[in-house]
């Protein structure tokens, strides 16, 4: 594979339309957000270029790097979670997308260090389990990254809420990231709407189970196609 | 009618259209929220085909079943949720469209498990009581059907909050539901804010009938379009 | 004047424009809201016709009722909230223009019967006051409107909630009136959240007097350009 | 430099261009915000026109003033708080951008006269710091200038909420600072959110030091492309 392959310019071209996802879904602000992917079959990620806002996003602009981060394609600086992001997918292998966010509802769960109870059944569905909350970590090292392995790794939520900063989320593909982090924002507002309402029981273990057990393996139309909520 | 009928063909259009009504005001996230229609004169409904996102969605892709949910023309899986809009055309007879949202005001109700209560003249309106809730349900087997029916048949109200899940609603047709399940959205959200003032009153009863009655005989430009709020 | 008058063209195009800023600034669900408009120099108005979408509307489509709620020219029905706007054009003969939503925040305030406490100094400028609460009415005869010219005469504030229902404005023509249920839904909003916060001090009474002389006598282009913010 | 230089030209197309991005964030209603700049080289600032929607901006409608606020080009009133900034660039020469928004969430801590807490990491590395609070001053006089000016003059925050009335923020040209009223709201609303599901704690003191000092001389392409987020 050579770094003008079309297979890579298919991905710089989705990564784009991606970000464009994060603007609509309101996950973001300027430009506090982020995705990237894995280069099937190498070494290499896809991410972001650091303060560029939405709009001016490109698939040229697009940033090439290998998995410790080091540009490899590109004019641009990659975004400041390029650390984290190839952190990521150093230690897991099964994925192949990354998403950051500081989305407002999910954000403010991690700014009080609470786990988001799995209460609903889109939550037993998309995450099995409460939605984590990883350890605080200063960005400009490895210890972002860690704290979403440690958290996520043989965990069920593909999404994480990093105390005090906002949240990370993974999926077999880009689009399949970016999906969790669109329903990780959905639930996290849901929840919270019903805290003020009054006390929020989590589901049954077995319902727990069984929803996600079913949304895993028999919703959609292929089994590589789980993209989609309980429509 | 043959499957190929003109007459099919604008349903489906329609349908793809009321899909569009969802984002447009907010009721869902990704893919999760599915709007069917029965299919007039015969055992017939359309569906939204599962795990599709709002802007794939073309008439052509929309799922023909019949009222068991066996797919009877189109290429895809029809939504998850088949077979409780199918319960419920089977049980009401009077219903010509189904619509179901995790809509994030009235989902935070439902996770309660609190009716919404008939506060305000909106809801007297359109709902003719509180807003009610349905047992949790498991989907999978006729369990969300029966639970819709038993909460909704014989009620004034064309919603149901099914616990710890989210919103369906029934309408004469899939255009009154999508309608119900956007006034659902307005009005849980109203009561919900209200709430965080301070005590809610529920409106007096001979009010919520007269405003009841007024709106469903009296309002609109003819008896068939009942189809707009207090405009 | 005739009613095909061109002055009574260019009303209904603006009335039309009108309807759809109460979209544009979240003001109203599906057909939940209306704006009528005096007709300079005749005892007449135009409103919106009853149950009809917003992207349905035309200038055509507007109804021309006399001051008393009759249809004068139009093939439709008149919203069924007209006598509560004829009643306030009869009552009020400064009043070129009337609006009625049920925007979310705002409707909150109403639904618990508490008026908006002048807190902010954009409630000083606007509305001079606290915004009022007027009493319970139901629809169908002038208990609406007696209730709005009860509350508004002599207040400097052109907004009313009126109880458990939801917003009427007032201007000196249509477009300031929306003005004012735009200012009046933000400000709603704005002192709900403030409220989450802690307690909220209503301004002093000379800093209220002193911002809405100013904002009424100063503010904007020309003594007839009263229709922007602090801006 | 004459005033109908293609500089300023530029400069008042821009200045169109970011009032765009005030709405597109959701900071404004109406008419409710401005956005100025100074021209460079020269003791003129651009601004708003007063009471104009902005659908109606043009680049030609901009006007130009001295730094004591009188117009020097252009045929309209300027803003009204054309006074404030004015103030605010004679006493603070390293600030080339200006923002004035009534954003619902920091205006509502601003109601409160609450500082919003540096409790995420957002917050550090744009802020550095809590957002202040300025002292309550009545629209007129230099007192909203000199209140702005006293709180900020060292501060590392470029926002300061004004007690009871809005946003100001400032910075080195007009996009920075718009930029840092469109984060100034998110981080308002996400720790407002965070609120009202618990005790809110602030990052430590060195991890705040850290953040800050990375994001202004680390973050983004170039040291004077300052302007994203952690993305």
């Amino acid at each position: 594979m050579t770094l003008a392959s079309p297979h890579l310019d298919i991905l710089k071209e989705e990564l784009c339309s991606l970000h464009a996802e994060l603007i609509r879904w309101g996950l973001v602000a300027w430009t506090s957000g982020n995705v990237s992917a894995r280069v099937p079959g190498a070494d290499l990620m896809v991410i972001k270029p650091s303060g560029v806002s939405y709009e001016d996003l490109t698939p040229d602009s697009m940033i090439v790097t290998d998995l410790d981060g080091n540009v490899v394609d590109g004019t641009r600086s990659p975004s400041s979670d390029t650390s984290a992001h190839a952190y990521v997918y150093r230690h897991l292998p099964e994925v192949g997308g990354v998403v950051h966010t500081h989305s407002p509802y999910a954000t403010a769960w991690a700014a009080v260090g609470e786990p988001i109870p799995c209460a609903i059944t889109a939550m037993g569905d998309e995450f099995g389990d409460d939605i984590p909350v990883g350890p605080f970590a200063r960005i400009g090292d490895h210890s972002i990254g860690e704290g979403i392995v440690a958290t996520l790794k043989g965990h069920r939520s593909p999404a994480v809420l990093m105390r005090q900063h906002g949240v990370f989320t993974i999926g077999k593909d880009a689009k399949a990231a970016v999906k969790a982090a669109v329903m990780c924002e959905d639930v996290a507002r849901t929840v919270h709407l019903a805290r003020q309402l009054g006390p929020v029981a989590r589901l049954g273990q077995t319902d727990i189970d069984k929803l996600y057990d079913r949304y895993q393996n028999v919703y959609g139309q292929h089994p590589d196609e789980h993209n989609g909520a309980t429509a």
